[in-house]
């Protein structure tokens, strides 16, 4: 296949694309990368348009802007299909303990490194290439092709939900395909088929109005560092399960027949443990380590903060102290509710001397995708020509929330064709894209192009 | 009498004085002020020189500097008093509590609000102002004078019982003096017998080697940060008692006849709630606020931090979380000892899948001061004749470890002459000092120097 041979030749060109592509620091969480995230919209909807897109545009929100695409060369009676990605990456921080710097991309071996080399500016831009490759060999693509690639994912998606709602007619297509989670090892292929939802929010507690002396006031006005710790450790039971009352009530309980197919999926826990970097796994008892990772709920503390931060000593007895707490959520569990549910455990275990206030920051349904689709056949096959191996479907820890928002703002299904690898360093310092992945994703995804048309 | 005319007389430039000292950032804590420490330092000396001291130097030592002065006119046969105090101040964050920056000195109303206004370059000046004010009336103090103000007393006073051991000819003296503590109210002098002890630590907690995604392996990899906040809730029981086994074992029960002197303490307890700036207070039952904070010791953690801890959201499941704890301790408890037990709790609850690196950061043993002593006797006087009022015996909450040390190592004991107030701030923003008492403090300390010698 001409398009195949094409996408070889073009190897060393697409991977200096991407690393311009990384170079730029496109972080939405924090305002003062507000400019590049701008040029992060417009580089990309410039390659868009070299690649063969007819249509391509940075659309405004209320937030970062939107970039969308479309190539309806195929026809109205062919299928449409809709790309979704994002441009937007997290924080580099801690910054110290990157190797390289984080939006300097660098090849070490194999490996690209950069932050949003995996997640999500290399993956997205597998179809930027695939699309290219077809373009410079075929004229033009089979089926009719839309990308809508936001900025916001790594700030929760605050307005793609309004943005799709607006933009229904626009955005209309048969089924929906997204390169945003990883495969199990480099040979062998997966598919999600479920992701686990989210709530996120931020506490704040308040002990004096301003910070004190330890020695003066300690053991006479409650600590409000001490009081959040209290309050954090009463989230688990000691065995590990979350134990806000009512947090499991809506779990499904997980079928025999799922459990048996996860036990076969190829699992090293040796090889787990390295990847994770720790000596021992931990979590709730009677589950898998892939049972809890991606069939459980489950509850970290991302952040945490409160008094004197710096070296040395200072004997402060602070006025204020505070964590950011997710939980991961799985089918039925409604994130409304969890957030209901932990707000009322946190003012029943809120000491008296201490006052307590819940930020949301973020929610997102879990989401299952149907494995027996056109679309999931396809990919299927496409996964088999690429790689040369058939793909193991699987579940996801994280979330992907436009999953389910798709599903409901658009009614199509999502196929999640992830080209990443397990230890890509995520949301961590050393962010990379394994190569051959990414090179062998563009492959993937042009037949994944052609078999769906068929 | 001469020198207090002198005194009300100069005032102004007293006033002018001290602000320039203020104005230095002696944070000794933090190594890019190590400039401004030994300015502080050489401006103190000079000053020293300027108010009559024949000799005054800056001496070394393996961290910041000491400022030793002396006048030794009254002759061998003559009191010796040794005045401790120290020019270096805690660091000003959170800076953005200030109403005035911290090191612009600025006077509102009868209050001069700076870092270390009051803790405690504005009480040490207040004895080198006194000395100058017998100088120009009197020509010489009628007892010898020897100066020790050091510069890490912020930092745990690192290096200061080495000084002591090294020059504890150069110190000899009879009895030491000391303003570093505070009165009752501002018409309430109050000498201070008793102070508690510290023993400070901060505790590393390592999950994985390297951040991760909360999504991905969330819920079966232990979050230090969680694994963190169950120590430090297991440090108190339910109700306010710290439950580090062996941690009460040497306290000494408190004497029905101190119980009643302390019960006739003046206080005020909406007073104290509106210093405290809480609603309410909490601690040990069965033990009053007075009692609470300084005849029985306390646990407060001073700082925590890890994972993600600015703005918005970021699902990481960190690799490290952080805390500063510090313990106050009573007599008789050893910090050697209680450093022994929190680490061997911190062992006992430390979960598996995490590990627990402890750093011991600081020590001092509580001490307690006779209340008979010719010095006592010659302070009481003094509060007397600078305020009209006699001065109420008290315990203190805080620590200064330079009694203990001098106790031991020069076999004196010290006369803590506090001329601050409750609501100084220290260690918090908008530290000041109360202007009156400032100068209340001069004139006391001109009577307690003439009464010494009685």
């Amino acid at each position: 296949m001409k398009a195949l041979q094409y996408a070889r030749a073009e190897r060393a060109r697409f991977l200096s694309e991407l690393k311009e592509f990384l170079s730029i620091p496109s972080i939405s969480t924090q305002a003062e990368y507000v400019q590049s995230m701008r040029r992060a919209a417009s580089w990309l909807s410039s390659k868009l348009l070299e690649a063969g897109f007819p249509r391509s545009e940075v659309l405004p929100t209320r937030g970062h802007p939107v970039v969308y695409a479309e190539w309806l060369a195929a026809g109205p009676a062919a299928l449409t299909v809709l790309v979704y990605g994002h441009y937007d990456v997290q924080p580099p921080d801690p910054v110290e303990l990157w190797r390289t710097p984080p939006f300097e991309p660098t090849v070490v071996g194999d490996d690209l490194f950069a932050r949003g080399s995996s997640d999500d500016k290399g993956q997205l831009y597998i179809h930027v290439k695939a699309v290219e490759a077809i373009r410079e060999t075929a004229g033009a693509p089979v089926v009719n092709i839309k990308c809508l690639f936001e900025g916001e994912e790594e700030m929760g998606s605050p307005n793609l939900r309004g943005f799709i709602q607006q933009n229904a007619e626009l955005l209309a297509a048969d089924v929906a395909v997204i390169s945003d989670s990883h495969i199990l090892d480099k040979e062998t292929p997966a598919i999600v088929y479920g992701l686990r939802g989210i709530a996120y929010l931020e506490i704040e507690v308040t002990g004096p109005a301003a910070d004190l002396h330890s020695g003066i006031y300690g053991g006479a006005v409650h600590n409000p560092i001490n009081a959040l710790c209290s309050m954090i450790a009463s989230l688990h039971d000691r065995q590990g399960r979350v134990a806000i009352p009512g947090f499991y009530d809506r779990v499904r309980k997980l079928e025999e027949k799922e459990r048996a197919e996860i036990a076969d999926i190829p699992f090293d826990r040796e090889a787990w443990l390295r990847e994770a970097r720790v000596g021992t796994d931990w979590g709730e008892p009677g589950f898998t380590i892939i049972e809890r990772t991606t069939t459980r709920p489950t509850l970290d503390v991302n952040g945490i903060w409160g008094g004197y931060i710096q070296p040395g000593v200072k004997t402060v007895l602070p006025g204020k102290a505070y964590a950011k707490i997710s939980m991961r959520l799985v089918l039925d569990q409604q994130p409304a509710e969890i957030h209901q549910l932990i707000k009322q455990h946190f003012q029943a275990v809120a000491p008296a001397a201490v006052s307590v206030e819940l930020r949301e920051l973020g929610s997102a349904d879990a989401a299952a995708v149907r494995r027996d689709s056109p679309a999931m056949k396809a990919a299927v096959r496409a996964y088999a020509a690429g790689f040369g191996t058939d793909p193991i479907f699987v579940r996801s820890g994280g979330g992907i929330p436009v999953v389910s928002i798709l599903k409901k703002e658009l009614r199509i299904d999502t196929v999640l064709m992830g080209f990443g690898l397990p230890d890509d360093n995520l949301h961590a310092p050393n962010e990379k894209i394994h190569l051959p992945n990414f090179y062998r994703g563009i492959e993937t995804v042009i037949h994944f192009l052609e078999f769906l048309a068929e």
